[in-house]
């Protein structure tokens, strides 16, 4: 295998990092209204690198929300074709003061890039653009068709993908369906995730009396809507961990034996993982299972944030008219988003308490998905894993959700290879965000050796 | 009894409105920072008006939070001396966006006015101040000895002034306060208040892991603050609205027969209480009490507000690490706020879910209240409303908590009369408070009788 795309890629990593610090610096949060031009900036900057790159075709395609970007170079007959996705856009910054440095100013500290973004998903993506110009740059011609199709919602559901997918099947029929948004399962050790957890995403809203009253005159006779939804959420789970709504684990197709043999050889040690990823006095969640078990294969439920009443300093004494909380359940392979929507709907209504209403508002969906280990471009992609980090490759699932994958593979008819180069400590979604600038520069060096290794 | 001040009143309406409209304009609102000028300003308003009424000897007292003014006219030898207490601070305005009209521009429709703090308590509060006005004008002098103390933290706890009651028995002896800031029962229908619920209000806060984490990596073993925090409150209260809090109801004096014969027979309607008032599909609470029983006689639990991980647009997965609820406890006669206290730190202690930590942090504490009917001023003051709206008074409870009545008894030895009129559709701590303005100027003469009265 070739080891003129390292040597490029080592002589050009300084140029690299500052491309990928200049995409890092725009603000596009996907989800807040205010960063829809940030959002159509980075889609302009990431339209621009693949052109650089010597990528055909790249169009910037306009959506009902954040742009598309598509890019393909098809000149390799007889070869296979990866499909390459990412995102480009990033979840909000807050709470802003527990960053360590700006969230959009990028910043090296012990060899890692600090940035909301860096590992999820603009450093990752990033690297399937600077492996193609590390080829091309080395050969002059790619090994393999590629496409690229790039979006800019992932954070927020992703809905204009998901359409566009639906509608374009010839335009990126593929072999194979190439993702960088994962994880490597410890540093050094060569990861591909053969199975994503789904989601259901919702806001949940109680209404109680028709305006906020004065708890003196009114408690004790007029209903409470934070109490209510405190006392409905509640009931969704119990002591144990165990999910209440009816029916949820009815589809649950448990891991192999093997799967579980081989996760119990993984470097997991629970101890450290409380201590120094979680931080709390205690682990949470359903204890007959194990921790990698709970987290990668099976359902849950959170509540990812709750507002209501007065939340001002000090004191306000009010009976609160409206509270809303956003909640979630992941979902493991074989369970089906709309049966477990249609259960936890009818789980809502029984048990919304007396003088409440509730709406539930779904703002996402997912399955959970298995991928198959024994197509040959994941054979090949854990070859090239391998090869460049000198371990041999674990495969182990991931407890995050891609929908994407879901729609690669019912519209596409096509696997996924998940060849992720994120660390379990970066920081997805939280205050100092970060991206380990070795893992940036080998994972593009395991791209180009895939697309080598996969073209020959 | 003399009709001079009533035409008084009658003849001075406009500038009485118009002064009243002017002290509502500034936005006294004690629990935010912001305002703490503005509640200075609001200080020095009402420390003017005393002046122009004729009190002497005013005081604008600096204390650690918000001024208190005293003052006082001790030029009646051998008559009582009536202790006038107010309030000129404000709860907050928001939610601005439901209110009709401005918070802070007065503005007058069908007979009311609107404004924040128009019933709660500046309207109400300068009552007392104009009363003076018109005894002074009509008759050169007053019939009794006034002291005059108001204060700008009622509505965050009232620590300076229960410090200066406890610090100034001497200064502020008296033989009756008077206190306007309660509702009459129905419009119309005079109402002196006897019993106050008191309250402990608190900030419970939740601490899950050290930092927000992915919900698709950790969601199954990582406990969640704002669902700790949910799981904890939901325990506080069951299905029937009974405090599931070892020892709360322990020293519970039930009203007699009497008082609840009595409640029987005021113009209460369930059914338009819960449409007009509370505007839900059902009322909650014991159910094996009346509705006055449960909001004047119990005591309740209410979470006021909560707050936690992301409840911004849009969707964000996160496993917050923080979430803050604003709890507290009515209480009624007899109930010690320190045992409930105790009680409650010791039942959050206990029920605190695996892996959570909570902290319970006290902002106000104040026990319930009964003030006897059988004090001479009392029934003058009975006598008195009745004059002024033509009918018999009749002696309710409120389930609202007013400290410094407590602090009244406990540290002057002296009852309070708790002669209020406002209506229950005011709208307190709500959006669109307004004040009865016809009640504004009859509550002027009917405390300019009482003063006149009670001197006799």
């Amino acid at each position: 295998m070739s080891s003129a795309t390292d040597t490029f890629v080592s002589e050009n990593q300084e140029r690299f990092l500052e491309e990928l610090k200049e995409l890092l610096r725009i603000p596009s949060v996907s989800t807040l209204p205010d960063h829809s031009d940030d959002v159509k900036r980075a889609a302009e900057f990431v339209a621009a690198k693949l052109r650089d790159a010597g990528m055909e075709n790249v169009e910037v395609i306009a959506t009902d929300r954040h742009p598309l970007i598509y890019a393909d170079w098809l000149h390799a007959p007889g070869k296979p074709t990866v499909l390459c996705y990412g995102h480009y856009d990033v979840q909000p910054a807050d709470p802003l003061e527990l960053w360590n440095s700006p969230p959009f100013e990028p910043t090296v500290r012990d060899g890692n890039l600090y940035a909301r973004g860096s590992a999820d998903d603009k450093g990752q993506m990033y690297m399937h653009i600077k492996a193609v110009e590390a080829l091309r740059a080395v050969n002059g011609t790619l090994p393999l068709n590629l496409k690229f199709l790039i979006e800019g919602e992932e954070e927020v559901g992703g809905a204009s993908i998901a359409k566009y997918v639906a509608e374009n099947h010839e335009k990126l029929k593929a072999d194979v369906a190439l993702v960088s948004d994962t994880n490597m399962y410890a540093p050094g050790l060569p990861t591909l995730n053969v199975g994503l957890r789904g989601m259901i995403y919702m806001e949940v809203e109680a209404t109680g009396p028709m305006r906020d009253l004065h708890s003196g005159m009114y408690g004790g006779a007029a209903p409470n809507a934070v109490f209510g939804l405190v006392e409905l959420l509640a009931k969704v789970k119990n002591a144990r961990g165990e999910i209440k709504v009816p029916g949820v684990y009815d589809d649950i197709v448990p891991p192999s034996e093997e799967e579980k043999a081989s996760w119990a050889s993984l470097p997991f040690k629970e101890k450290e993982f409380l201590k120094n990823e979680v931080g709390s006095t205690k682990l949470t969640g359903e204890s007959k299972y194990s921790v990698l078990e709970r987290t990668w294969a099976r359902p849950t439920f959170e509540v990812h944030g709750i507002a209501g009443g007065f939340t001002g300093a000090g004191s306000k004494t009010v009976i609160p008219a409206k509270a809303t909380a956003k909640v979630s359940f992941r979902l493991v392979p074989n369970q089906d988003p709309d049966k477990v929507m249609a259960a936890f709907e009818k789980f809502v209504a029984k048990n919304t308490p007396r003088g409440i209403k509730t709406e539930v508002r779904v703002l996402g969906k997912s399955p959970g998905l298995l991928v198959k280990t024994d197509h040959p471009a994941i054979q090949i992609a854990a070859r090239a894993f391998s090869d460049v980090f000198g371990k041999p490759t674990v495969f182990t699932r991931s407890g995050g959700s891609i929908p994407i994958v879901g729609d690669f593979a019912e519209q596409l008819g096509i696997p996924t290879i998940l060849m992720g180069f994120g660390l379990p400590d970066d920081g997805l979604h939280s205050p100092n965000e970060k991206y380990n600038i070795e893992n940036y520069y080998k994972g593009i060096m395991t791209i180009a050796h895939f697309f080598e290794q996969y073209g020959a």
